[in-house]
């Protein structure tokens, strides 16, 4: 059977204030109705059956996640009592999936990106699965072909082709720096590396203990709690000494049988306001507002505001305003990443609770 | 005896959305821990007893104004039914005054100033009152030496002097453009017209009935409801009927015996967000706060927040940012009057309800 794992235990600096501590970037709506971790969802909807569908978030973010998700019973969303990166994330939907589906494939995807084009996504994991049936040792991954010299993302350089579906991995690469990306783009074989995996659960919890003993140790230890009243106590016990690491650094950089499919689906990380960009149409001005606003003399601004509530810009270009009750940013646009500084003054200064 | 009457009917919209039509500028507090109004009360402490205190409000704004100036008695504070500019405000303000004092001398100052070094301020009030003392017949207005070439001001010539204490006024002069102010600036026989004015309030009466009969028709038709319960009905229905005009064109611009005393308080009209950088000390990158704010790689801005909110810049210069619970401007800076241009795409996308 195919499940699918929806990776939801972001931290959530990113789109501050929009999102918090407590209501991390999964939870936004950004378009439309439905929130990033509803849309990871929606989109494997129906040809994935709820009771095949596992969130994993972490523990103070369970309510939230449940409330999002009431398909998705309590037994699914998979409590981490603190952040230990996805190698221990995806060991622990492993662990849980092998249980009930000793054959069981896993779809491991971020709950925090949009995809659009489903029907897409549904042949591309469908050829995935494909892949995996053929070799069940096979580790796939999704790669996206670059659409621009990004260097903010790891990459993924194809190898030999596997059929007409797939490719060999002939490495992996760090984010690289603009030259290095533009290189990445201009020779067409190298996709960006964006989280979304299928494999057999069994082959990733072999590779974990390969690879990651301590990982592999605490799942072992974990094991006999599974279904048990037991377990989030055991969970809570040992998930901590888990290493903290990325499946990729883990387990995909040091295996052989990789497999990177090109995405024909389109996909946006969302990493930040600038994003609202992508996924909103603009007005005359190059404006683009979620919410109410006048914008008086201003050009190519991004706005966000709630509907009790009207942002007003006069003489203003290339903005980034967030209004939320108790907390607003106003910055230049252009670098997605400075709004760590924002998080840092706000620590500095005493404003934490605005975190 | 010197009464002292605060003209408070301002409309308030170069603080939106700090101000707003229930709420206009004098209401607001932009330094310390009193309102603009409470302040034009306090300069007149405790040399002009309460009882003496007189404000000239609109109907709406009465409430506001019992609770900002709890000292002043309910019968000190006149309410117009309709706006109808200064003159008949000041016109009702003495009918009042000389009904109860017919020697009454009136200090008229509007409430949305700020004026510092009040013993400065006494003084000249003093010096104001002499010259009225001297010659019962004199209109005095204050005027403010320009301490750069505003445009934003209406402007009065200096005659011959008057004794040590003021000058007669040789003429009035309309918002000059840039290089007309340079030059009255040059000169150094200009003033700001402040709208600061002494006078009895027999003589400015004697004076709109000679100018303006309608004006003066409608306060002796209101002159038997004085102290009556039918006052506040007449009123309603007088007023309006009185010509709207300022006092400066009805009656300053028309009479021969007007003096000009030079103000030897420093004052501000407090005309818009600008002020906000005379009224308040700068950071350390020209940073002026109201509230809670983390500027972090921004300059000169202006941003006013609450107690209970945070405004975040990043990589911002020269912008107004001013947070209120339903309303947001982030306004670039140089142009206080363009918030109108805010104020009139508000009312064309239909949300009146903010203004």
């Amino acid at each position: 059977m195919l499940h699918s794992v929806i990776m939801a235990g972001g931290s959530g600096t990113r789109f501050w204030p929009l999102s918090r501590q407590m209501f991390p970037k999964q939870f936004l709506t950004l378009q439309g109705n439905r929130s990033l971790i509803q849309q990871a969802f929606d989109r494997c909807q129906p040809w994935i059956p709820p009771e095949c569908c596992w969130v994993v978030t972490a523990e103070r973010l369970a309510e939230l996640t449940r409330k999002d998700l009431p398909l998705i019973s309590d037994a699914r969303i998979l409590q981490e009592p603190a952040a230990r990166n996805t190698a221990p994330c995806i060991g622990l939907a492993a662990l849980c999936l092998e249980a009930i589906d000793p054959e069981a494939t896993m779809l491991v995807i971020p709950a925090d990106q949009v995809i659009s084009d489903l029907l897409a996504f549904e042949n591309d994991v469908r050829r995935a699965e494909r892949l995996v049936t053929d070799d069940p040792e096979r580790l796939v991954l999704f790669g996206v072909p670059p659409s621009y010299p990004a260097t903010g993302f790891g990459y993924i350089e194809r190898g030999n082709p596997l059929g007409p579906a797939g490719y060999e991995v002939a490495s992996f690469r760090e984010k690289p720096d603009r030259t290095t990306a533009e290189s990445y783009l201009q020779t067409g074989t190298f996709y960006w590396n964006c989280g979304i995996f299928v494999w057999k659960s069994r082959r990733i919890l072999q590779a974990l203990a390969r690879h990651e003993p301590a990982i592999s140790a605490g799942l072992e230890a974990l094991r006999p709690h599974l279904g048990q009243p037991t377990f989030q106590t055991a969970l809570a016990e040992i998930f901590p000494t888990m290493t903290s690491v990325s499946i990729d650094y883990a387990v995909l950089e040091r295996e052989k049988n990789i497999a990177v499919l090109a995405a024909s689906f389109s996909w946006d990380d969302v990493g930040g306001w600038e994003a609202l960009t992508r996924l909103l149409p603009p007005d005359a001005n190059g404006n683009v507002v979620l919410g109410q606003a006048a914008c008086v003399d201003s050009q190519d601004c991004i706005v966000r505001s709630t509907d009790t509530h009207v942002v007003t810009l006069l003489g203003v270009k290339n903005c980034i305003v967030v209004q939320t009750p108790d907390a607003t940013l106003v910055a230049q646009r252009g670098d997605d990443e400075a709004i760590r500084k924002v998080i840092a003054a706000l620590k500095e200064q005493g404003f934490d609770r605005y975190l």
